[in-house]
């Protein structure tokens, strides 16, 4: 590939664009786009923003996105969890509803896609690695929880704000009494509908003589209905004087171009919250990239991603949008609609800035109770508890990380939630490979195999001790080994060779190599010689640059039956070739 | 061994002593005394604190490790790096020379004791395996340099404190001025002495017909001689009234039992540095007692080290000590010298406590600049650069580790520097983990061998593509294990069979049963079987309780010859008995 083209992508797919793409995008960007407009409204909603943000957010990143991007079918916008943390990050600066506030979230779009770009550019993209799966699923379902109890105060029609789920329900329970009727029950009938929707429109279409697919994509419009219906009803009986909150007047016109604010100060405060958001967005993002990649034998490219996401953030902070990302179920509705290339993306975004200049004035009665109906049917389905079964099962540790990840979320918020998760994950892992698996082996009879002497019956020589790390080792887990071998030789008087077996170790770093010359001076002290079996190329090489080799009292073995056979007291008599071998 | 005699190695050891061990004891601990009198007087004024409470630092914990600790030569008291450290924790509470420093100091020895103490009995020593080799190098050579730059305003007899080189050396220029050249006299004379003496008495005295042994421990009596010299000479010649500083009065007594302070949030304050001093001082402990342990074939439990260093950190602060541990330089004295059990530690405690009923007075005229001169005479013995050179041959990573922790604790202090060893080497211990060596390997000819195509002349089936991954799975280097998989499979359309070879996979976590999920799915669009090869029985059984293996499209091989028999499209000419080989 052209260097220029690695970084911009659309060199490649660009050129082979045709009529027939064309079509296929446009009829994808026409179904995206009215799935897009009542998802950017809530999701504005859902981070305590102007609604108009929304759909500033789901304008210019797109086309961006489209520019520098390499997946074919993600489709980027404001997303429900990058929502809920931009609310948290901003509202830890100003109260909502403040200047300070909007002007918080845009700093966030600014820093996310700087971070993220900077990651990308200098190939640093494994960071994210460090999101283990199950922590993003338990971060994912204790926000998913987080959010639906966030909108519940939308339906109920009251206030009541908080950044934990014990001050939500706190809040909630202190304005319980002045619920309005009126929007309850708009509330309520829109997530009954929506609910519906999900499992029952697309087998009724199906019936009604619709294909599959086309009945998948209409009953995606679900939301769509609900905005239209509800709208209509506050119109026309005048239920926003009766106290249903509604959108009201949204700023006509395209996404306003400016410059974020330059403010060392709250950029500071801000980057930790910007760095997460980063994070979390790109894991989604390229793991749902990834998997519509595979099915049609695409390649996306990580850290090409991650320049992508970059600039469709800085994009969203210049025009007046904040945090956007790769969507999972708008990206679904893309890549099942059609869209062949990433032009189908800024087609939609033609759509959303046609909708900012002509339909906003319609959007005045939309109920809020229905934006947050949206929200709650989309994010419960984000809620899914099997993991803490499936870790529990599976590794305890893991089962831990989860554990906690979902309960400092919900306790602490999300922030405190995902470092949480994060740390204990790395702690938990530094743990499991600080104590590793050391099996004292034996020869299987017969065999040129070693062996754990308690799992098999193994033939095994009084004056050599052979042991076998199932780890690399290094810092963490050196000592422990020096520990093991002292523990084991001394009170063993009949010990004259210890071999280590290193046939699983793939690194020996300088605080592990100054174990083994430790222990070879022990050993030394006790009258024992060190031997090494089985080591690794990579390894050997590195030992060779130190004087370990040449201090160490015994020897280096290829194989671990060339060790036994040269050090045991009498020579082996099960194989006759044992001598030939261990000279080879 | 009974249960009690596990936490209390008295009871083992204490009956077996007879007259024979009591002379070798008495001997030893005579010899210790002389030796710690300097000592102890030295790193109270290191730490900032009153000179008695380094005698009281050298009684009661040394007794109390006799009662709990395992290693036979060890000897406990104050230290030169934990003082230091232990001056800049009080220093960040409250000024030098108050009531409060004071009370902080012996806080942060209870604290350290609590703190090793607990993590002994809950078994958790490992957490002392994250300061790496090199860190600790480093870290030590920083300290030594930091602590020989903070007494050199006791030899010129000035002003000029700090914490970071960059203050000491600004507080010394300012003050430089003032120089008292009596003082500096009496500093450069101790220096130039003790220097001579660490390497030029020791031939001098064995030509002068003493046993080798007995002039090396007579070598370490240099400090009292300039002790005594220079106490001497400023008692005649009356120069404390020409300025220069003296220790002065020093109570005489028995240390005062006393309850440290219990105060929660000067606690909350001083808990990360006394978690620092106790770690540091139990590694440095540890490996000094495990040496000597070694020599005479015993050993010593890290567990119960843990709990004896915590008892004799808490005996520290309840008698009006800091936190103490042990020293290599006095436990090298104490073994030539021929202790033989703790005991010999006993009657040292009551060699330095005849001291504090009847020597102090004698000590009123000791000038500042000798305990200077010693302290900086001691250090400069641990700085030590060549672990630089060392770490650069043989890894990179180490070397970045020992470089930012020697210039951030000369830069900006002792605590920052340890945690930024620890937290670098940790993250870089995980970045290469995170990029694991993937190999694509072939079959070695006319063997049952698969090495690296790379490296090798192997043969390959067009058809199969196998690759081994050097490490074990987790969520760190799962995604890459899944780009390596998509980057190499989608532009070679002549792939049938993926075969994942596990020999060095020593544990595979949830996030990387979830990626091999991932890579089943995606190779599974593609029309591709994943299979394994030679997975580790541990790792099988984990495997078995998960659904994996039953969604797998591919088999799990017991060997990679078995499963490249199976697999290749043409049947394997070059082994007659393959067939019946992959069959096993």
């Amino acid at each position: 590939m052209p260097r220029l083209a690695r970084y911009l992508p659309i060199l490649d797919w660009g050129r082979q664009y045709d009529r027939e793409t064309l079509t296929s995008d446009l009829v994808a960007a026409v179904i995206v786009t009215i799935m897009l407009i009542p998802q950017s409204l809530a999701y504005a909603m859902l981070a305590g923003l102007p609604p108009e943000m929304g759909l500033y957010a789901s304008v210019l990143p797109i086309v961006v996105y489209a520019l520098f991007g390499t997946s074919r079918a993600l489709a980027v916008g404001p997303v429900a969890v990058a929502s809920l943390m931009t609310g948290a990050a901003a509202g830890s600066i100003a109260a909502q509803g403040s200047p300070e506030y909007v002007g918080a979230a845009i700093v966030l779009a600014l820093l996310s896609g700087l971070f993220l770009a900077g990651i990308g550019f200098l190939k640093l993209g494994f960071v994210a690695n460090f999101l283990s799966h199950p922590v993003i699923s338990g971060f994912v379902t204790a926000s998913g929880i987080l959010i639906a109890a966030s909108q519940v105060r939308h339906i109920l029609g009251v206030k009541g704000e908080g950044a934990t789920l014990i001050d939500m329900i706190g809040a909630l329970w202190t304005h319980l009494g002045e619920t309005n009727v009126w929007t309850l029950a708009i509330g309520v009938a829109a997530i009954a509908f929506l609910t519906w929707v999900r499992s029952g429109l697309k087998p009724l279409l199906v019936r009604a003589g619709l294909s599959g697919r086309l009945a998948g994509i209409l009953a995606k419009t679900g939301p769509v209905m609900a905005v239209v219906a509800t709208t209509l009803a506050v119109w026309a009986f005048g239920l926003d004087a009766a106290g249903v909150p509604v959108v009201g007047d949204i700023p006509r016109g395209l996404p306003p171009l400016a410059l974020p604010e330059i403010d060392p100060e709250l950029w500071g405060r801000l980057f930790g919250a910007a760095v997460l958001i980063s994070i979390i967005g790109f894991v989604e993002s390229v793991s749902v990239a990834q998997t519509f990649a595979a099915k049609r034998r695409q390649r996306i490219s990580p850290d090409q991603e991650l320049i992508g996401l970059g600039a469709a953030n800085i994009a969203s902070s210049f025009s007046g949008g904040f945090p956007v990302t790769g969507g999972f179920s708008r990206s679904v509705v893309n890549f099942d609609a059609g869209a062949e290339t990433p032009a189908a993306g800024a087609f939609t975004a033609v759509g959303i800035a046609l909708a900012t200049l002509f339909l906003t004035p319609l959007l005045h009665f939309l109920p809020k109770a229905t934006l947050a109906a949206t929200i709650i049917v989309a994010v419960l389905t984000l809620v899914d508890f099997s993991i803490l079964r499936r870790a529990w099962t599976y590794s305890k540790a893991d089962f831990a990380a989860v554990m906690a990840t979902i309960l400092v979320t919900l306790g602490w918020g999300v922030e405190a939630g995902v470092t949480t998760g994060v740390a204990l994950s790395v702690a938990l892992h530094l743990y499991k490979t600080s104590r590793p698996h050391i099996a004292e082996v034996g020869q299987v009879p017969g065999t040129e195999h070693f062996r754990n002497i308690r799992r098999h019956k193994v033939l095994t020589e009084p004056n050599v001790l052979t042991v076998r790390i199932d780890e690399s080792l290094y810092f963490a887990n050196a000592r422990f080994l020096e520990d093991f071998i002292q523990e084991r030789v001394v009170p063993d008087c009949g010990i004259e060779h210890v071999v280590l077996m290193c046939s699983a170790i793939n690194d020996i770093d300088l605080s592990a190599l100054e174990s083994l010359e430790a222990i070879n001076h022990r050993l030394s002290d006790m009258g024992i010689t060190l031997n090494l079996s089985e080591v690794k190329g990579p390894v050997m090489d590195r030992l060779e640059r130190s004087h370990f080799l040449s201090e160490m009292t015994g020897r280096v073995f290829l194989s671990q039956y060339a060790a036994a056979a040269e050090l045991s007291a009498r020579h082996p008599a099960q194989s006759p070739d044992a001598g030939r071998r261990a000279a080879e």
